[in-house]
């Protein structure tokens, strides 16, 4: 496929009824999940999101993450913060199916030269590394030892929003040059506006083409415009795509991989098992978990912040009084 | 000021701090949402909104119908259904503050000729007259009789993600013609993305701007894209923007009024007393009202279908059984 074609949209006016093949999805819905539990879900939890993933022809399964147990203690974090070739085969066997399976690893909380084994004994396939900007050159180090070790990698450069463009660019020329597979447009706060989405959008693509890498998009839903930001990412020609079962993830939550499999033509995405398994496996968790768009994640998306205090205050009994919390964000800033 | 300058767009790169002033907002809280209860709003809910919309520098207010009391009977529906200049006064005196007031009139539900009183004997200074397309000879009538009466008017050309483009065209055409001041973009089943708004908003705009009248947009989120849509409407030179506290309307709902606020950078908008009134008037309905993003109304959103299918399960007791609704809608379509 050349350049020029992926240019081309695809959903300007008169591309609404086909699809695009090279668009690949990933669900994180148990790794970016994890962040409202600790990384504590059942595995029985876990096989359900698997299941369906493999009968709704999901490309990628984010299982959870590659993080040190000296810094995640497995008495308080879940088996999917650490998760070692055995947990993930505890759920997948071998993993005969077409779906791929990923882990994430954070900079400067992974170990990964150890705990990452060489991809011919891991059921695992690709490799994410998270990384803030500060710590990009480890992050470099983390993708060359994955790509070493065999895997497809993916970069996913956290809270750009509070980034400056200049250091931006340069991040991405380093990255351009490393040997990553996709380099991920991350919208950590949830607090990029649809066309700045575009902008951002425009500019992974500029540097990741000219060096034959893809780009994904990872959105949070602080805003209400998680799936409206995945398809703009996808109408300038972004391939690979986050999304979680009901949107559960950190804070407000992700892009809905139901909403997202609506809009994609592809024949192989199925709706049905995705919303079998948010019915029987998901939402029973809303409650304790507790994620999804509320005000005051509206509001540390709208100032451009982490969600850190949201979540504090979904969880301390004052949860109802938005107005408590809106005083005190304003007081603060 | 000038088409060209209403060409350019308020949120391109480099134009994100500033804001249009032609931009004005219009809360429907009471009205769409009266679509949830049968308008049965307490007098101090609605007075409430009116102190929210007057505190947060917001522009209109849509405080009812103007529907016939024969086809809703009042002992059903509540007063908002069918209001008449009694009520409006009970809430809002004279209404001495800049807000302006509006009410709604169906075509086919509203005596309109005795039931509008000239202006000069009402508080009210809009009437918005909705049409399906096959009775918009009837809504040119309303236009020019709400009109000839001395009212501001708008025209809500209903479900038009299922209304051919010639006929579309031609609806256009005939408003063009009539005396209406605002033309609305209406996604009544919340199933267009974001680029099909764009595209019609164009088409919008070219009318509207020919004849020297503005366009609006209202927006439901049946696929979490009323407040992305909007957004989109406004990038693209609407200035008329309908949304509501905390989202309350039929169905998903509408955009919220709170996300909206937070994007429009005008200093005259405020949003602590939205937040005030959300927390301590409107959320509180929610659990008996029961609006907001759901798997059902997605599905409708989805498939372009009116939602009352969807309505109707989520007031069932199979509320949570969403893998029902799916098979039996996926049977019928």
């Amino acid at each position: 496929m050349s350049a020029k074609t992926k240019e081309k949209p695809q959903n300007s006016a008169g591309r609404w009824i086909g699809y695009r093949k090279e668009i690949k999805v990933l669900d994180c819905t148990i790794r970016d999940g994890g962040l409202m539990n600790d990384s504590n879900f059942e595995d029985k939890t876990v096989r359900a999101v698997y299941d369906a993933c493999t009968a709704a022809g999901i490309d990628y399964m984010e299982i959870g993450y590659k993080n040190s147990k000296k810094i995640f203690a497995p008495n308080k974090y879940g088996a999917w913060r650490s998760c070692d070739e055995d947990d993930v085969r505890r759920i997948v066997g071998d993993n005969k199916s077409d779906l791929k399976l990923c882990a994430m690893a954070d900079a400067e909380k992974s170990d990964y030269k150890t705990d990452i084994l060489p991809k011919e004994k891991s059921p695992l396939d690709m490799i994410r590394v998270a990384t803030y900007i500060h710590q990009l050159p480890l992050a470099i180090d983390m993708i060359k030892d994955a790509t070493d070790k065999g895997y497809e990698t993916t970069v996913n450069i956290m809270a750009i929003s509070t980034v400056r463009e200049q250091e931006l660019d340069e991040a991405l020329e380093m990255l351009s040059q490393s040997p990553v597979g996709t380099i991920y447009l991350v919208d950590s706060f949830g607090s990029l506006y649809t066309e700045q989405i575009g902008y951002m959008a425009r500019k992974y693509l500029k540097y990741a083409r000219a060096a034959g890498k893809e780009v994904g998009i990872h959105a949070h839903n602080n805003m209400q415009l998680a799936f409206a930001n995945t398809i703009e990412a996808i109408t300038k020609g972004i391939n690979m795509l986050d999304a979680t079962m009901a949107g559960l993830g950190r804070g407000a939550g992700n892009c809905p991989l139901e909403l997202l499999i609506g809009f994609l033509h592809n024949p192989k995405y199925m709706l049905r098992p995705v919303l079998e398994c948010i019915q029987n496996d998901i939402e029973p968790l809303r409650e304790k978990l507790g994620w999804g768009f509320d005000y005051p994640y509206m509001l540390t998306g709208l100032l451009n912040r982490h969600p850190r205090s949201a979540m504090a205050h979904q969880d301390s009994e004052n949860k109802k009084d938005i107005l408590y919390f809106y005083d005190q964000t304003m007081r603060e800033i």
